[in-house]
């Protein structure tokens, strides 16, 4: 986009964005005001109109980047060969990509409930493209009869909500690091789709 | 307790409980004002503080009484021979609580972070009194040979975590009977914590 570097929406979105989302997780979207996030921002609430059209607009735009995120760090993340690798790249990629984004993911499970319908019918469709990549593999691992999983699209559910339950526990510096809870969690689930 | 039947509380209280649940889950606790839950209700805003101090009280005992009815509820459920039995209970117990129980579960995840201190440490203890159930269940599990759960305290979460996932997705009338759920489920469960 070709536009006036250092111009107001450039030096402001960012901050909006932030303080948007850091409310919104602390209170919950129908208890903030516009008036609160151009306070947190340091402007006035005239102001945050340049950047957005109104309060649901700038949820939307939080829940779609995130997703739009999500989706890409996914798509450009290594592709190894075999539905047991891809999995086991799944699992670490989903528990490293959501704990850096405590916040973001808090409401876009949270907030779900408040997007106008034409915009949770995008933000869902983005959320199946994701369930769709897990269940891919989980597909592609029953073909290669490397997987036993009765139900593909309940098993993606499932997983799912199992490594992003890791959000609501771990914290920073306890006792185990990223790294081998992802370990502990990929036992699970390596098992879990297993034949047996 | 000896109270007048059909007394102003005996009426009121589970009313204001409902209205309370139903407007939490769909606007946010921090959304809700008490005036919001009389209109609700019925009543004048002031005869609610006949039956709650206040709204903070409210939500304290809408999730105090929704953990001391889960606990009651597991304590209660048949505690068959073998872990693996006992987990296969608690796969099946867990899902069809919460499925039952939609509004309670969403404002019970979400609304932990809106809970004051001294009683976000009870419902806390509660939580943690439901997962070392589970957990012992999986340590037991061990002791008999039956499971292989690197770490029996992750295992619990991850386990909660998956099942209460159920939730987010699951819809009444859809293309499976919550048994066949819980079927689904159970596979995946079982085969998480199995030897292999």
């Amino acid at each position: 986009m070709a536009r006036t570097q250092g111009s107001h929406s450039d030096i402001t979105g960012p901050r909006v964005r932030d303080a948007a989302l850091r409310l919104f997780a602390q209170y919950g979207y129908a208890a903030v005001s516009m008036r609160q996030i151009a306070r947190e921002v340091g402007v006035q609430a005239g102001a945050l109109y340049n950047y957005t059209p109104d309060k649901q607009a700038l949820l939307f735009s939080l829940l779609r980047g995130h997703m739009d995120e999500l989706l890409e760090a996914w798509e450009a993340a290594p592709r190894p060969e075999g539905a047991v690798a891809r999995l086991e790249g799944f699992v670490r990629f989903h528990i490293r990509f959501n704990l850096d984004r405590p916040e973001a993911i808090f409401i876009s499970y949270m907030e779900l409930r408040n997007l106008e319908p034409g915009n949770f019918a995008v933000i869902e469709a983005q959320r199946k493209r994701y369930e769709s990549a897990l269940e891919e593999i989980l597909r592609d691992g029953q073909a290669e009869g490397a997987f036993s999983v009765p139900d593909t699209r309940l098993a993606s559910y499932a997983l799912i909500a199992m490594l992003t339950g890791v959000n609501t526990w771990y914290r920073a510096g306890g006792r185990l690091s990223i790294e081998e809870v992802a370990d502990i969690y990929w036992d699970m689930v390596r098992k879990s789709v297993a034949i047996g």
